[in-house]
């Protein structure tokens, strides 16, 4: 391993995780702002508790209550007059319904002039949630969405549909209360009625494309759920502000600043990357073996979400996979390295936010016997990363603005 | 179809082919040269009567014979000297062994201060072959590796062992004359022992390599071609002197060149893209969506060999799938336009060089019914990019350097 450029992908993780953190971003968009009646405070999602504690300290007048609800272990303290849970993630559990019916029940009966605000962040698909057929159905359509490789926006059509809250439902249910929604986005072109399945937020998607993944993935559903996805979720919501503030731009851009300060040229790809993770690891790759004699320090960088196809039954992510995915490509070029990042720390259903190669992971995987191609094949990313030291670990990170992936030249 | 754009691609690839013709090249490589015996010309390959061509006019002494071995529909006229031969492509076909024979007779029984100017370029390994076993198994060997996805050398790998010209062979048959080999490489990374399979070439791959492949796609094989792949190939051949006069990064440069005389800034992103055919259109996709509203003129130049997966039956190529992968991620997008050509003038079985397509291809192909998802599914690139007047045709072009994408944002 490359230890000098390892070292710095540490410090360009912990310095664009930091930029894009929503504190300072929650304080400015509720400068000024004063309400007219009572406050009550609905922090959802993986970015939850950041976004709360941010707020409580934030906002210019008293709130009547707060709850949080946020994924295991991201509660990080206590929050004045905050309830907070913690919940199942990616696959709603008990808890999840739990949390969502005590928001509920403190946003039912509210006046005109009180004010909910709202605090959302991706993950709250999972996490806000009353569904309106049994948890063990729901749990298993999720499941089989995520196993056949559908992606977000196609998961979230679909459980809007068979939720209380999702697709404008929660803010329908809060009316004549208004609404003050702020979000930090982990969806790419930030589609409002997608993040966290749109609580707050007039639905764009139809019942007929609600039906038409049903078919192209073969979903197996209840006589009760398919009756469901046939009812029709809000258009309209008048009662709703919404102010989105952050995403994945802030994420890349953030990463090419930290980039930059450590003498690279940063050259921006995209943030709207949606290919295959493997795929894009590779393509990285291409793109890295071009550049990798121009004697100049560059980083290209990349954001979105990429996709990950099953092949295989082991552990990793797609940040994991596509960092994999370019080893590869890479092997033997002595002065590059490729990561990728989930901006929330998790990647996949693992303790790893991402995964690092760098142009002696291959031949460091051989010697010890281990074969990328085979890991690849199995989705099994975390393991070999893991032996090779290439598990980028940073804990729940408050924030969730989906994941970039960095190619660095050095120049020697 | 923005005729805009659609315009100036054509005029991109007429001038990016034109600086990639190897005429100039073949003159410059023969400057000054002299040889001391008899010179006969051998020139194999999709450019081999361009090539041949250029060095019938440009070599300072008589020469005794040549032979040209091209695909059908390459031979643009007669060649002072020359015997021209056309063949089978991507499959040899009786003219491959006939035109092969020819060319063996022609170099048996040559001296040492003879010399032979071999003029090769990529489509060699279909176009001169002497098969070690039949010509129908050879043929049904080489459809099951393009079928299930080989790549380009892994074909070789196979092929030079069930060859008595491929892998080095036909150097060591000219012995001892000596071989001015001149090479157009059609292959990444240019391995001189992969193009054409290399015929004068100390060959680097092994045995060993050979049975992995069989092992990884399940080839059928009978047992006299299972024995050939245990036989070791050429590693030495000091008769002969090699030149590379023009490969996928100098058609990069000149795609680069020309986008630049059209006012766009070009972006390199690499002459080493070697990703699925879907997967880097619909990456340049996402590249292109981050930067067309940045009002700027701009070109991402991406040169190499993507893959085709096969889910389908239908009639495409690489170049053809690439560009329709974009198609998606680019549609609404008025000023973006995305192609990608092969340089040899002709996309996988079809009579096109590649494809083109702009923001408006998604809406164009819908408005006629047509699905660009379910065609990418088919394999069927080609008969939706005709509908839809996205081919790019150049008929043979003479050259041979592998093929290019390029990304074309307008700054409207």
């Amino acid at each position: 391993m490359n230890q000098k450029l390892r070292n710095e992908v540490e410090q360009i993780i912990r310095g664009a995780i930091r930029a894009v953190t929503p504190d300072e971003t929650v304080r400015k968009a509720l400068e000024g702002k004063e309400f007219p009646g009572r406050i009550f405070v609905v922090s959802v999602g993986k970015a939850a508790w950041q976004m709360a504690k941010s707020a409580s300290e934030a906002l210019h007048q008293p709130y009547a209550a707060g709850i949080v609800v946020t994924k295991y272990g991201h509660v990080q303290g206590e929050i004045p007059g905050f309830v907070c849970y913690e919940a199942g993630h990616p696959i709603p559990d008990e808890n999840s319904f739990l949390a969502t019916q005590a928001v509920l029940d403190m946003t039912t009966g509210l006046k005109g002039d009180d004010t909910i605000l709202f605090l959302l962040s991706g993950g709250g698909s999972a996490l806000f949630e009353k569904p309106l057929i049994s948890g063990a159905e729901l749990g298993d359509i999720t499941q089989q969405l995520l196993a056949k490789g559908a992606d977000i926006v196609e998961i979230n059509t679909i459980r809007k549909r068979l939720s209380a809250v999702k697709g404008g439902k929660f803010a329908k249910h809060c009316q004549p209360a208004r609404i003050e929604a702020i979000i930090l986005s982990d969806i790419i072109g930030d589609p409002l009625d997608m993040i966290a399945s749109g609580p707050a937020y007039p639905d764009s998607s139809t019942c007929e494309q609600a039906l038409q993944i049903v078919d192209k993935y073969g979903l197996k559903l209840s006589d009760r759920a398919r009756c469901l996805l046939e009812e029709e979720t809000p258009k309209e919501l008048s009662s709703v502000t919404s102010t989105v503030i952050g995403n994945v731009k802030d994420l890349c851009r953030a990463a090419m600043q930290e980039c930059e300060s450590l003498g690279y040229e940063p050259v921006f790809l995209t943030d709207y990357l949606n290919i295959g993770a493997r795929a894009a690891g590779a393509m990285l790759s291409n793109i890295a073996r071009s550049h990798a004699t121009v004697h100049k320090r560059l980083a290209f960088v990349a954001g979105g979400e990429t996709i990950v196809y099953l092949s295989g039954s082991g552990k990793g992510g797609r940040n994991q996979e596509l960092a994999l995915g370019a080893a590869a490509g890479i092997a033997g070029l002595r002065n590059v390295a490729v990561f990728s990042i989930g901006s929330d720390g998790t990647d996949g259903p693992t303790d790893a936010a991402g995964g690092y190669v760098d142009g002696e992971t291959l031949s460091d995987a051989a010697a010890k016997g281990l074969s990328i191609e085979k890991s690849l094949q199995e989705n099994d990313s975390y393991a070999l990363l893991k032996e090779l030291g290439g598990l980028i670990i940073t804990g729940p990170t408050g924030t969730n603005v989906n994941d970039v992936a960095v190619v660095l030249i050095d120049d020697v």
